[in-house]
C-alpha cells in the first residue's frame, strides 16, 4: 500500500487498512452507501430544530427503528472539511493522512481524470501591465465565455515530451495538467499575492520537482506569447501544483467492485480517486435509482451521491434544504427494493443553512443491515443520532462498520 | 514548532497542532474558558448525588439547555491527572506528549517564573548523622518558619558563571533553580529512597546534562558548609531537575491574544508556560470577574480559574463543595453579561469528596456559542453531560471546539 511506505512506523489510520487488507473476504453482498451532501444542520433560532428535524422523513425514521445510528466527524472535533476531505473520510481514507493537493482537487472537480504521470495546477487569468507586472489579479473578472475562449487559445502550447491539457473552470479560473514521466507537485505558486509586482517564476520546492518547474515556465512563456494581445487576460498565476493521490483502490482494499453514481464532476473525481467506476450519466436522483438498479448485478458498492442538500445549506435556503431531505427520503424505497444488505444514508460534512456553509458539527448517520443491534431509535435526526449505538465517531471507520454488517471481514486473531 | 523536531513523523497530537496552526484565524470573538478544578465529582452513597447534581446550579443549567454539554477525559480513560497535565490538557496540549518535569512543576506551582535557561528541581531538607548517611528523610517534619530561615542561609551559595535561585516550599520542602547557558534538566534524583544511607550524588542521565550535573554537586557541597550546624535540616535530597517544557504559545498556534486570571500561583505559573499573560491581582472569584471587565478589549481568550470546587473536593467536604458550585453558578451572570461569543466551563479533572483527591473520572463539560447544535438537555451534571453532544471525549480537543464555536477556523482542505 504505497502510504505505508512513506510512513516507515505508521499511523493509526495507515494501520487500520492493514488490517482491512488483511480481513477483508467476498461475499455476494450489496452495499450502498447513500450520500446526502451536507446533510447536518442547525436550528435557525436557538433552541429550535435542525433541518433535518424539520423534514418528514417517514421513510428514514422507518429505517432508523431497523439500523444503528451514530454521528460521524469527518476530520476532528472542531474541524470543517471542504468536499475532499469530507468524502475521503466516508470512504475510508483518514483526510488527514491522505491529502489531496489543491491542483489535483480542482482537476477531479472538472472532471479530468488524472493519471500517475500527472501534475496538476490551478490557473488565473491576471492582467499584466507594459512592465510586466499585475495590475489586476482577476483578469477584470473576466466573464466564462471570454475565459474559455482564451482557454482555447492555449491549447497551441506545445513542450517536447509533455502532454499539457489547459481546462476551463469559471471566469478567470482555469485548470493545466502537464503529463509526462518524473513530475512531481512539489513546485511553489507562482501567485505573489498582490498587485504591482510580476507573477513568479514556477520554482522547485524539492529536486525532485526540477523539471516539472522548468517545464511549468516553459507553459508560462508560451502562453504569455499566445496572450500578448489580450485586453484583460494576457498573464496567469498558477497555485496548489499536485499529482494524483495515491489511494489505495477499493478494489485492492476491501476487495469491493465499486460503482459511483453521481450527478456532479467533482463527486465522480473523488470517488475516481478511490478506484469506483463512474455508472451512468444520471441527471437527478430518480435517474441515479435507475442507474444502481441497472448496475446492480455487476458491482459490490454502490456510492449514491446526493448534491442538494448541501448547495440549499450554502445559499442558507432552510426551508428548500427541508425540501430536499424530504425529496431524498422519498427516493428510499426504491433503493431498499433492490434489497441491499448494508444501506447506509449519511453526509460527507454537515451545511447548516444558518451558517451558508460547511461546519464542524457531527453528521447523522445511518446504516441499516440484519445485523444491526437494535439503539431504540425511531427516528434520523441530529438529535436521535446522538443517542445511536455507533455513538461519535470517525468518519473513516464507516467502512469498517460496512464491511462487518456484509459480513465481509474475517476474524482477528484466532 | 519546537515538539515538531522530538517526532519527526509527528505524533497525532503534534499533527493536530500542526492543523491547528494552518487553520487558525483571526476574528473580534471572544472565548472565555471558566476552569472550575475538580468540579466533576462522586455520590457518597452508591446510587445518591453527586455535588454537581446535589447543587442548585440555575444559570449553568440554563446554558446547558442553550450549549452543547458533554465528558471531558483530561488523559486517558482511568488516568488521574495532577493539576499540571490536567490544565495541559483543557489548554489543548496533550498531556501524554506535553511534559512538565516535577521541578519546573514545583517552581511553577510557587510562582517562579521559569526562563529559557533554568533547570529547577525540589529539594528536601533531612538530617545526617555525623558519617553523612541519612537519619531522618524530612528533617524531623521541621516547621516551615525554621525551614524558610534554613532556606535563606542558603542564599549565600555562590557559583560561577550560574546564577541560584532557591525559594521555600512548605515544612522540609523547597526549590532550587539554576541559571545559565547550556544547563539541561537530564540529571538523576539525589535521594537513596532510605535512611542509613548517603545522599547520591548528582548524575548526568545524558552528557548533555554534565554541567548540570556539576552545578548540582558544588551547590549540594556549599549547601552542606551552609547548614553544618543545623539541628536538624544539615542536609538535602534533590529531585525532578528539570527545565521549562516547550509549549508552542496561545498566539502561536491559535492566534489568540489569551489572559489568565487566576488567584493561586500554580494556576498562573502553568498559563504562563502556554504564554498566556497574566492579568491582575484578584483573590476572589468577583474580582476575578471585574479583572475579566477589565481586559476584555485586550485579550481574545480568557482562562478563570476557580479553585475552590478542588480543595473542598480534596478535603472531602462534600456540602463545602456544593456550595463552592453554587457560588461558581452565582457568578455566570456576571459573565454572560460580558456577551463572550464562546463561553465554556469545565474542570482539569474531577475531585470527588468521597475519594479526597483527584480522579480519573470524566469532566462535566458545557460549551455555550450561537453555534452550537442543542442536544436536548437542560442540566449541567455528570449525568446530563453523558448525553451531552461532544460526547465522551479527550479533553485537549476542547480548544478545536472553542475555535470552531468561535469562527476562528478556516476550511480543512477544498
Amino acid at each position: 500500500m504505497p502510504p505505508a511506505t512513506h510512513h516507515a512506523l505508521g499511523t493509526a489510520a495507515v494501520k487500520e487498512l492493514e488490517l482491512v487488507r488483511e480481513l477483508a473476504e467476498k461475499n455476494a453482498s450489496k452495499i450502498v452507501l447513500f450520500v446526502a451532501d451536507g446533510i447536518g444542520g442547525l436550528p435557525m433560532e436557538p433552541g429550535g430544530r435542525t433541518e433535518l428535524e424539520t423534514a418528514l422523513t417517514p421513510n428514514l425514521d422507518r429505517l432508523a427503528a431497523r439500523g444503528t445510528s451514530g454521528s460521524s466527524v469527518p476530520v476532528l472535533p472542531g474541524i470543517t472539511p471542504g468536499s475532499g476531505p469530507g468524502h475521503l473520510g466516508l470512504f475510508g481514507y483518514d483526510p488527514l493522512e491522505f491529502k489531496i493537493g489543491r491542483g489535483a482537487l480542482e482537476a477531479t472537480g472538472i472532471g479530468f481524470e488524472l493519471g500517475p504521470h500527472d501534475v496538476a495546477a490551478r490557473g488565473n487569468f491576471c492582467t499584466l501591465d507594459a512592465s510586466g507586472t499585475i495590475s489586476d489579479r482577476r483578469a477584470g473578472r473576466i466573464p466564462s465565455e471570454e475565459s474559455f475562449a482564451v482557454v482555447e487559445k492555449l491549447q497551441a502550447v506545445r513542450i517536447p515530451g509533455v502532454e499539457t491539457f489547459v481546462k476551463p473552470v469559471k471566469e478567470h479560473r482555469f485548470v493545466v495538467v502537464f503529463r509526462a514521466p518524473g513530475l512531481d507537485g512539489r513546485v511553489a505558486d507562482t501567485d505573489p499575492q498582490a498587485v504591482g509586482v510580476a507573477p513568479l517564476d514556477p520554482q522547485p520546492l524539492d529536486p525532485a520537482a526540477t523539471k516539472t518547474a522548468e517545464v511549468a515556465k516553459e507553459f508560462v512563456k508560451q502562453a504569455r506569447a499566445i496572450l500578448a494581445a489580450e485586453p484583460k487576460a494576457n498573464g496567469m498565476v498558477l497555485r496548489g501544483f499536485a499529482g494524483k493521490p495515491a489511494l489505495p483502490s477499493y478494489e485492492e482494499l476491501y476487495g469491493l467492485r465499486a460503482a459511483a453514481i453521481a450527478v456532479y464532476p467533482m463527486y465522480k473525481g473523488l470517488a475516481r480517486l478511490a478506484g469506483m467506476t463512474l455508472v451512468g450519466t444520471a441527471q437527478s436522483l430518480d435517474e441515479q435509482i435507475d442507474e444502481l438498479g441497472k448496475a446492480w448485478n455487476d458491482y459490490d458498492f454502490f456510492f449514491l451521491h446526493f448534491k442538494y442538500t448541501d448547495s440549499t445549506g450554502e445559499d442558507g435556503a432552510f426551508a428548500a434544504k427541508v425540501k430536499r431531505i424530504e425529496e431524498l427520503d422519498a427516493a428510499i424505497p426504491r433503493i431498499e427494493a433492490l434489497k441491499p444488505d448494508v444501506l447506509i444514508v449519511t453526509g460527507d460534512h454537515s451545511t447548516p443553512s444558518r451558517l451558508k456553509g460547511h461546519s464542524w458539527h457531527p453528521v447523522p448517520t445511518l446504516l441499516v443491515a440484519d445485523t444491526c443491534r437494535p439503539d431504540g431509535l425511531d427516528a434520523f435526526s441530529e438529535r436521535a443520532c446522538l443517542r445511536g449505538g455507533f455513538g461519535i465517531f470517525p468518519a473513516r471507520h464507516l467502512m469498517l462498520l460496512a464491511m462487518a454488517h456484509a459480513l465481509r471481514f474475517g476474524k482477528y486473531g484466532a
